[in-house]
């Protein structure tokens, strides 16, 4: 019984999967209006009321799939993380874990930079957002309280750790930055000047 | 004859600047995709003609108006300009004047981050764009000749220079940052840092 309750739970969250996956894809090729929910469904090989399942509506699916997104970057820069190495090393582990998201995962930051800067990011709970960060924000707090790091606010400290790795990997942004270990690694000394104290 | 025929340039320029402001007005309300040429005509206050006169079509309007506000950021930027000063008061002013483009002109940059990540960004030949931020660079390639800042890539300077002004104005991307001069002051340190040699 157990068992199949958890087969069932797997097809459903493939489901999601590729409605978020069609999602994505559509939007990135023919934008947020162009972007019906049939036309999603279809691009998701799912019927439209299976998409309303699992969201209100199209705005709906559109915020959820913009959170999704935040929730697997953050979970991808907390990839290996190990507390008892130097501060430096694991910020700079976030810093390679950044990189290696963006260009894996390229189309999911460009519907994400789109979404944020479209008039359908005010349907997003900041607060939904920002709890998928807490951690790193929590590991900057003690690099602050240690002081290895600024004491300046996470906002700024964001923007010179953070933002840079998604500048630098946007080959809209950066076109001719090659996306490489020495290039990685050379940019990251630059962050790390910016912030340590 | 030759003030009347400057007198009918001002007027052509004040229609066109009416144009650009209507297209940034209306994506921002509604996204590129429901902004069309006619809904655009009206927001201006002219005939759909008349846009027709100065844009091939929807695409070139759209493309135009990015190229447009890059331009005028680059100007923003490189006001008071002073190769006279030392290095780091130079960018200093670069930095407070970004801050000062992007307060005054929300929108416009709202527009641009939007459009730089939309499908339409193919449109715009790069080249049109990086030739604003010429004046720019030539800056940066000074104070790495004269071993002020780090000789890396553009694209990583300006990830640590320029793009943080554009992080930290932008109410989406940090809500918190307070845009009042303590706090301007505070970030370039990080940028400064950043950079310097």
């Amino acid at each position: 019984m157990i068992i199949y309750f958890c087969a069932m739970r797997i097809k459903d969250e493939n489901k999601q999967d590729s409605i978020i996956k069609a999602t994505i894809k559509l939007v990135n090729q023919i934008g947020f209006a162009s972007s019906s929910v049939s036309k999603i469904a279809k691009e998701a090989n799912v019927s439209p009321a299976t998409i309303y399942i699992y969201y209100k509506n199209k705005e709906d699916l559109l915020a959820s799939t913009y959170i999704e997104i935040k929730q697997k970057l953050s979970s991808a820069l907390l990839k290996n993380y190990d507390d008892t190495k130097p501060f430096r090393d694991v910020l700079k582990t976030f810093w390679f874990n950044g990189f290696d998201f963006v260009s894996q995962y390229r189309d999911y930051y460009q519907y994400a930079e789109q979404f944020s800067n479209s008039p359908f990011s005010a349907l997003v709970n900041k607060e939904d957002v920002e709890k998928h960060f807490e951690p790193l924000l929590k590991v900057l707090q003690k690099g602050i309280e240690q002081k290895i790091i600024k004491d300046v606010s996470f906002d700024i400290l964001s923007a010179f750790i953070f933002y840079p790795m998604m500048t630098l990997s946007n080959p809209k942004q950066c076109s001719s930055f090659k996306l490489n270990k020495e290039n990685i690694e050379q940019a990251f000394t630059l962050a790390w000047d910016a912030i340590k104290l």
